[in-house]
């Protein structure tokens, strides 16, 4: 039987949802990289694999630290799943013009003062893939661990930015008025907490909400979004709700809509069905529709669902490097790819102009300081823009514009947090930018 | 809680792993094909569908016809999958050469007097998709129902023949003796009935085994089997067998092998277990690696896993019509594709050549009298080897080198037995191959 509610044995499951931004099991962090390697490990190696060597649902904490490096390439074998289909027409071709030179860049992490090389990082950052475009072209590939040009990885809350993009995509084209109240769109949230928020604050994450996301607290609302979230079977006797679009209707409101940033995916969630009811298509047709079959993906991606089918919305999505890299290539186009353009340049023009800084300031994000969050994109401090998908554990789309660069990188730190893993990374991305711009 | 245990809840799950060939629910086969259109049924449809048209795991009998006709093209949504990769490369281009002459082609059932024209015959079958092709061009080529070019389709006990396939080029090449017994190279399997036999008898299923498909008795195998197999977590207490290996391992002998053929899928996944111990790769990975990437497949295909992550070798795998259809041209080019060979023509040869009839005879199916069964490909009775991949619910892989022509069909019959389905099927194949050769 599954006894899932209010235990530590759902924290694997949530995290595989995406839900979470706090750090997970990391017994076993003194395993380096290379040492954690999922291929040397032997995850699920062998014809039946050993007994200490499987990973499975729910029992085995499939997405603690060292585990985690092998299922954030195999989602989909861990529960069901629906495709995000990149048609079936030719990829795009990418242009290469590697540079070797590279990996011997130097940055100084935030958290250090002795210098650190860009290949140093990618180890220091448990990489499993990783992609620099400049100029439109790839100057810079690499993809081990769990990952290979086959593989799928989980984008985490990355997915929140596409569901981002769909919704910004469709208030730049006037199907969805950004300043129209959640409740005239979706009436069934009427009496929840999104009721009297406007479609923007939800885009925007400044909803004001009575959501509660400590995992030491077993009574935590993050606990029963898991739980009502959950693909599998129900316990015996659960009386709660079930999928996304129940759970949602269950938060209330604390506070005021507009003041504040808050971080919670159930923003994204609520989107989502926002998005759904204003098309009359569920997320993964969309963004099948609107950006998979228009960039010339390699692959097609799949997104996590509930009991329901419904798409998870806030962190569902496993997609190939490369075709996280054509995103990445889209971001910085501002809607043009392979000569065809798939939304209009402002919709890329109001991320770009970023969030509210003042909301965004009360979340206390020390390391993106004077950033703001827009339509579920990061924005940095920066004189130009700069931008980010972010996902936990080190996922990225990382678009610098003035340096007409784009950073994608898939990893599996040990940590849930980005805030681990910013001080080895963020700099790296800025030393990366400075080179490119002075070749 | 789950309740699985020898209860007919079993069966939808049991359906879905493709492993009966007897009739499932069909309390609503009243509907036809066109009112039992899932679009029209509207099965999950809305956001949220409403509470009628939910389809869920698992208690809602997801297999039951008219559900099973959305099921077939969305068992990725309900459970844990492997991809098949196609691999990053253009598709092969399918060339086309429609004739629309073909809807009027008359035949008449084997079990009625009245004509029928092929166009009825698909509405009859419940036909989700089919394409015939004649001198490798696609003369015809419907797709409705659940599926679209998009879509994947359950392809059941078609599998068996994928899996039967690359032993049987394992064997042809070298790499696997079909005359070895299984235990000396499944040393877990020799206190098993499949022990002793060979990996020929396990190819074609003469092994002669004490194993129970009665869906009538609660004590059957099949429910121990399909319990073993699902990749849902276990219901409390359970302590028997965990995934399709350590399910093999109980299976007793009865009777001699190589004297009668039994269609049991466990052949099929003693079967997978050979190919990964030889090739020291999991069948998803190697079906990737010797087929879908080698025939310039549209889409990846995919496989269900049990909870362990193996494969389903008997009855996994979901496709795209435009692929089988490609398997279906590899096989009548006697392995070559795109003008590179996959593998050596013996291998087809070997499958035309047939199996023992006299084994096959005593299993009594009627409607194919005089076949035989080879590598887990149906021979039927005629001249030239006509040969095919089924599956429950009408699935096809139709060869027939002497005409030239392939035919490939995905359906969603109410009932699984192909007793059901072949003789509004069967004579219409021959119908189409005989207008075909005279055109």
């Amino acid at each position: 039987m599954l006894t899932l509610q209010h235990s530590f044995a759902l924290l694997p499951l949530t995290l595989a949802l995406g839900l979470t931004s706090v750090s997970g099991h990391a017994e076993n962090t003194s395993l380096t990289a290379k040492e954690s390697d999922p291929q040397t490990l032997g995850w699920r190696q062998g014809f039946p694999p050993p007994k200490g060597k499987l990973i499975t649902q729910p029992q085995s904490d499939f997405f603690s630290f060292p585990k985690l490096r092998w299922t954030v390439c195999h989602i989909r074998e861990l529960m069901p799943t629906t495709e995000v289909s990149r048609g079936i027409g030719a990829p795009s071709k990418l242009d290469y013009a590697l540079d070797k030179n590279i990996d011997a860049i130097t940055f100084t992490p935030t958290n250090s003062k002795r210098p650190m090389t860009w290949r140093q990082s990618l180890d220091a950052n448990y990489t499993d893939g990783i992609m620099i475009l400049h100029h439109g072209k790839v100057v810079y590939e690499r993809q081990n661990g769990c990952l290979n040009e086959l593989g799928n990885h989980a984008a985490m809350s990355m997915t929140k930015s596409m569901t981002g993009l769909l919704a910004e995509i469709l208030v730049t084209e006037g199907k969805l008025d950004d300043k129209a109240l959640v409740a005239s769109i979706i009436p069934e949230l009427a009496k929840s907490g999104f009721g009297d928020a406007t479609v923007r604050q939800v885009m925007d994450m400044t909803t004001a909400l009575d959501y509660s996301e400590d995992y030491a607290d077993p009574d935590a609302d993050i606990w029963k979004y898991s739980e009502a979230a959950s693909p599998l079977p129900k316990p015996k006797g659960y009386s709660g709700p079930n999928g996304y679009f129940e759970y949602l209707q269950t938060v209330p409101k604390k506070g005021e809509h507009g003041v504040e940033f808050n971080y919670r995916t159930i923003n994204s969630d609520a989107l989502g069905w926002i998005i759904s009811r204003t098309t009359g298509k569920a997320i993964d047709d969309l963004l099948s529709e609107r950006i998979w079959q228009k960039i010339g993906a390699e692959q097609s991606a799949y997104m996590t669902v509930d009991a329901k089918g419904t798409p998870f919305a806030g962190g569902g999505i496993s997609a190939g490097l490369h075709d996280m890299a054509r995103i990445g290539s889209l971001m910085l186009n501002k809607g043009e790819m392979n000569g065809e353009r798939l939304f209009p340049t402002a919709v890329v023009d109001n991320i770009e102009a970023g969030g509210d800084k003042g909301a965004f300031a009360k979340a206390g994000y020390k390391q993106l300081n004077n950033g703001s969050y827009k339509s579920m994109w990061w924005l940095f401090n920066n004189p130009t823009p700069i931008y980010a998908a972010r996902g936990v554990h080190g996922q990225t789309v990382y678009v610098d514009p003035a340096a007409d660069m784009v950073i994608v990188r898939f990893s599996s730190y040990p940590e849930a947090s980005n805030g681990k893993i910013d001080p080895t990374s963020l700099p790296a991305y800025k030393a990366v930018a400075n080179y490119l711009i002075k070749k």
